[in-house]
């Protein structure tokens, strides 16, 4: 027996329209493994939306948007000058939120609306952005937990990386005492590349930016302010904590020379952006991110290039690190649908 | 609120005891957490047994058995001449069989029989024992799906490491193309001495047997047995085969020299004891275990020591590797618990 799911997706970029793709590509084996039928009720966007009783065919959807930049003037389904909230409000019989928008670090905004609204109206809530849960987290699973639904948010943490299925499924019943994470691609690119090519950091970022790995301002990957929102958001949902972006102490990798990955790589080490938690007796979390001398044994040292990666320390199964996975909006899509099924999973 | 979760253990050995002492040292992260509260209803040993309507203290069942070597004289509640198929048949309103039997790769009893009984009764079967699995997954896994109960294995495939958790979780939805992993920790912590003070096979046997990380009979876990079955056991659960252990093409450690290990670190390798299946486009699995050689660049060439790693590559998530867990009797017992717990995870 098949169960129908029905989703709206709020956002049609890169993540959402690949997200609707899998709909399509993964349709059969959905139905054979997990025993359920994904249908697309209504997909938001700031410039037009479209929304269906019957459903929606997801990737001839994708394919208009590509062309036309616009779902409003969608045959017969468009519906022109609606928006995210509107499509959330609107949607008949839906389970299931895909929250795809772009990220807002400080207002969350408008993904906090539309996830609010779901949660209200009892829809799981399945989201990439992690702009909603930096600062509401907790009141955000309060909310869900009260309608008896579920938010995941393995996309918005690290892609594809399952940083928060090892936490939450993984380590279930264990302690997590520390956290140490390279949650930066472009960051982990650019040491990678001084370590192995002995260039310096301008040269390395270039080279990143030629590759599209780098953006042009690349202060937020840089800096570590991406690593900073990601550890934040790692933390409150690993650890149960409240922890805002800004209370990480944070230094980013622009300070670090050839020099010191040269010595560093002398001793057997390796320099890497590393971002750290820890809980102390009293419950208290600290945080930090900057530049780390790695020795070869650590788990994270291989991580390498814009690869990812996490270790857990806890106290019933010692350390545990998973690492890779695609970071691209593929990854991230295909983070969005793992989560999608796994509120599904029987029993 | 709180749910009250009765489970029964077959199997009072060290595993067995490690568990019962975490229900005990958790019973409070349980509830306030995971809102359960689990009762132990009976333990079934084959020398007498145990059982109790009104549940039995877990820690302090373990230290009589460490002291009596016995339950079946345990004070009003004791069973003389039961055994594990006696309580798991006699046992009230119980939920969940915890199953921690001595393996049979064979037969897969004791423990077959015991999980049978279980399941036909309608409970879940949470097993750090590999046996009964080996030769009878996709049976045994209908029987359970005809009751919607759950059977869950991490404990049985390497225990704190979450082999199966990250198949079955993080990789819901995308198809698994290959496995690689490094799941015998006495091969490997052999292969690392070999490697690292440039040891002799013989002489890393022996340093191994000394630290009572290899048995005085090293012939399981050496000649790549306990690799093929665990990796049996994994291919059967994340790809949906049923793949016997004698199908995989085995070469143990034995066989490696100090000159090749000497010769692979040259050229910047590793050699390590590694299983790998893969499946065609037909749907067919080839597997084998052989000593193979890793450039250092593979996620897996740092699981050192008696640690333990898996690498999965997929369609939609590319490759993810996980590593470290504790792979004693306490992180079995960690594993088991988490398996129990991620049954009733809400929602």
């Amino acid at each position: 027996m098949t169960r129908r799911v029905r989703v709206v997706i709020c956002g049609f970029g890169n993540v959402g329209r690949n997200f609707a793709r899998l709909l399509d590509s993964k349709r059969r084996m959905a139905a054979d493994r997990y025993g359920i039928e994904i249908e697309l009720a209504g997909v938001g966007e700031l410039k037009g939306s479209v929304l269906s009783e019957g459903g929606i065919p997801p990737s001839s959807l994708a394919e208009y948007f590509e062309k036309h930049g616009n779902l409003g003037d969608y045959p017969e389904k468009g519906k022109p000058d609606w928006e995210g909230a509107d499509i959330v409000r609107e949607a008949a019989r839906t389970d299931v939120l895909v929250e795809t928008t772009p990220t807002d670090i400080e207002t969350g905004e408008p993904a906090l609306t539309h996830i609010r609204l779901a949660l209200e109206r009892g829809w799981h809530v399945v989201s990439a952005n992690k702009g909603p849960f930096i600062r509401n987290y907790q009141s955000l699973k309060s909310l869900a937990g009260s309608k008896e639904v579920e938010i995941k948010l393995s996309a918005a943490a690290a892609a594809a990386l399952p940083t928060l299925d090892v936490a939450q499924t993984c380590l279930a019943g264990a302690e997590i005492h520390s956290i140490e994470g390279i949650l930066n691609g472009t960051s982990n690119f650019i040491l990678s590349r001084m370590r192995t090519d002995d260039m310096r950091y301008d040269d390395a970022l270039a080279e990143a930016q030629r590759l599209g790995i780098a953006e042009t301002n690349p202060t937020l990957d840089v800096e570590g302010f991406d690593t900073a929102n990601k550890l934040a958001l790692i933390v409150n949902v690993a650890m149960g904590a409240d922890l805002l972006p800004g209370q990480v102490d944070r230094t980013g990798i622009t300070g670090v020379s050839a020099d010191e990955v040269r010595r560093a790589a002398a001793k057997g080490k390796i320099i890497r952006l590393v971002g750290r938690a820890s809980m102390d007796d009293r419950g208290e979390v600290r945080a930090s991110v900057a530049p780390t001398e790695l020795s070869a044994d650590h788990p994270l040292a291989s991580v390498d290039g814009s690869e990812k990666g996490i270790t857990y320390t806890t106290d019933t199964m010692d350390r545990i690190t998973v690492s890779g996975g695609k970071s691209d909006p593929r990854g991230a899509a295909a983070a969005l649908y793992k989560d999608l099924l796994n509120i599904y999973r029987a029993p």
